[in-house]
């Protein structure tokens, strides 16, 4: 899916990789369209003085940052290639690290009255922060993610929009990735810097541990009033607008991993993944045309039924090309051989079931069952990743059961009454597990869930 | 479609803008993947190491990147936001000017046997090359594109997909954008730096200048000996392989509207136009809301018939918004008023032929007409850009008659005995008009078209 990149913090992301973020994109881009929202972008490199207007935000961001200082590289008189020093630039640029203010610059200018509002704009885009402790897809120094900026007239507008975006992000992390998630507010010390209200929606991976998958902002107007984004109003004065923002990355991939992941690798929920249904040609020198002719039109059938087949013609092993798989965790692997061809059959895996699920069918009655079985699986996967999450939060009635749970060592969520937020021992407990407030969820607005998170 | 954005040089890609590309990227996506291209993703910052790696592409991108020198912002002792100088890299990054260096980087590890060629990649990304005189999707410090980076066993494989992809640019450029272009050679001195032969698609622009909308390179074994991309081969011994890569960016877009423009503004060939068909009510307080629902249902019939129409319900006076559509291109404008529905009508006017194309026609007839209506613009666009760069092409016998053209000012190519090139008047009139090469053209190799440019 993924590897290091000679730079260093940078991932690669792998064909596979990058075609799973193509269906959460497509999946994602739709939806996001749907209630209004328009693609555009914006430049990667921020002026110096534009990140600087906003001051809680220059704490959240400034200290992992990407600095641009000059603009040439020529030889040095020892014949290597360096940096010009002549060619230092008077003001320095920062690769966005996210792109509110230099969205809110372009924004302002497009927006005069309230008939301009709403305005719902997102970008597809790279992002870069400085990190020092990386890993795979759950925290690289750059990642591809997708930043909603939306612009309203009114305070209530943009509260609900939070909202409906968070709705969202939860419809695509469990509906499409299999992802159980606990949608919810940050605490003051979690939100994002700038926001008046940060909303998340929370995973917990096999391990326990938490990884925020989703957030969307509701940023009054810090952004609207630093960056001077006014609209004529119906009453006819001139008013600062209300904005959101709210965004999803290729963490959302480390998530899928950890949620679905198993000993023989990768579990993909068949409607995000890449590939379906693996179909495995097994040759032995007789009849391989016949047979390879037979996968292919299973292939042809099984996609004009709106399924993503795939036949495996490389030159390998079948049982090299079964293991491939098992690890890529395609959701159906089938395996055809001159047996199962001269008898109209197939043999077909369930990658969630394994190999107890190994049947011989019909192939007539497995096209004609093939997308049943999928949603199944994706149910399946879905309803295993549920239980072992709700399983795992744990109610505390005080902070010394929460305490004892961490020491332990015990795996999950602690559910506080969140007057205990704030309190020392909360902050010491926080401190002495590496512990945090995960968030207030919707469902039980008395409660604050703490644990450990990527 | 774009403006200038706060960061110098760099443009802001507003949604109509954003939607035109979206749709040439998922035309080229398409037919990229057909011909089993698979996307990925490298990291934007490059180590200066591996850009410095390879002499002659150095020499072509050295003198315009943006350096990353420093990780960290800081508050000075006057408490502003500035670069942390404790911060400073050992080692600097370049922002990708393109990627041939680290995507070599990463494909060597990829690439054990002749086995795992070709090895097709590509990526969709923004790229930055410093620029101190930009216009709009012409020429900007960071543009977006896609960059594909192919490796095959054998010169040949590479130089025939070579010509492959640059066939799958024209067909991008002529049947989708209606931009004719001139396939052929760029001479020696306007090859990619690093590349054995680069080929070009050369569109003319309304003014005569010519535009590089495309480029496909035959990179031999540069690349591969210089990040050791080796394969086993069918005998056994390792072998460099042989790469190309290729390139269509949002400088496209630039070449659709300097191709494409009049007086009016914009005109959208209608198979990549973001919407195809405009629908405007004309509302006067009777009726107002059958006409809108005549206007959706005619919107739902042309959208179940494949087409993308957009009904306009803006708050604005009709006139506005006629007006506005027709700058911004859209092939067919609807008007619908009181009459119109209670007949059963609608009226029509086509961008391409104005208003005295404007005719009032039974909406069943319309819709069931439309697709064709839009095919014949798509062509007329096409047609009608042909013949003005057909005309344009002066055939010149000797460099004097090459002189005159351009000390008359005259519009176009001027196509001369490639023989001429790099003869010292040749170099000469290019010096003097600030004129270069544009390209050898496949169809005729022994003739070269010099012309200003973009």
């Amino acid at each position: 899916m993924a590897e290091n990149s000679p730079t260093r913090g940078c991932m690669t992301i792998k064909p596979y990789g990058f075609a799973l973020w193509d269906n959460i994109k497509n999946a994602l881009d739709h939806e996001i369209k749907e209630v209004g929202v328009q693609n555009a972008y914006f430049p990667v490199l921020i002026p110096l003085a534009m990140i600087a207007k906003e001051a809680d935000h220059i704490d959240g961001f400034a200290t992992e940052c990407a600095v641009v200082t000059h603009h040439r590289l020529k030889m040095n008189d020892e014949g290597k290639l360096a940096v010009d020093p002549e060619s230092e630039l008077t003001e320095p640029y920062v690769v966005r690290p996210t792109s509110e203010t230099i969205i809110g610059e372009s924004v302002k200018n497009w927006i005069q009255s309230y008939r301009d509002l709403p305005m719902k704009l997102n970008q597809w885009c790279n992002v870069f922060r400085w990190e020092m402790r990386t890993r795979l897809f759950l925290r690289t120094a750059e990642f591809l993610w997708q930043e909603g900026h939306n612009v309203f007239e009114t305070a209530e507008e943009a509260k609900s929009d939070m909202h409906l975006m968070l709705d969202i992000y939860a419809d695509i992390l469990e509906n499409w990735m299999a992802i159980p998630v606990i949608k919810g507010y940050k605490t003051d010390d979690e939100k994002f810097p700038g926001a008046v209200d940060t909303m998340t929606v929370e995973a917990m991976m096999q391990d326990g541990k938490a990884l925020q998958s989703g957030t969307s902002h509701f940023l009054g107007q810090t952004f609207s009033k630093s960056a001077d984004i006014k609209f004529q109003s119906r009453e006819g004065d001139f008013k600062h607008a209300w904005t959101t923002s709210w965004g999803l990355s290729t963490r959302s991939i480390g998530g899928l991993i950890m949620t679905h992941g198993d000993d023989d690798g990768l579990q993909m929920p068949p409607r995000i993944a890449p590939t379906q249904i693996i179909i495995i040609p097994f040759l032995k020198g007789d009849n391989d045309d016949k047979i390879l002719e037979y996968c292919q039109e299973l292939k042809q059938n099984l996609k004009q039924a709106g399924m993503r087949p795939e036949v495996d013609v490389r030159e390998m092993r079948a049982g090299d090309k079964t293991w491939d798989w098992v690890k890529k965790g395609i959701p159906l692997r089938v395996e055809i051989g001159g047996r199962e061809m001269e008898e109209g059959n197939c043999t077909v895996t369930r990658r969630d079931l394994g190999r107890d699920s190994k049947a011989t069918l019909s192939t007539n009655d497995f096209v004609k069952n093939a997308q049943s079985t999928l949603d199944e699986i994706q149910t399946n996967l879905f309803d295993a990743a549920k239980k072992q999450m709700d399983e795992r939060i744990i109610d505390a009635d005080n902070l010394a059961d929460a305490r004892a749970f961490f020491t332990d060592d015990k795996q999950g969520f602690v559910r506080l009454n969140k007057s205990f937020w704030g309190t020392e021992e909360f902050d010491k407990i926080c401190s002495d597990f590496a512990v945090t407030p995960r968030c207030v969820p919707i469902d039980t607005p008395d409660k604050v869930l703490i644990g450990k998170s990527y």
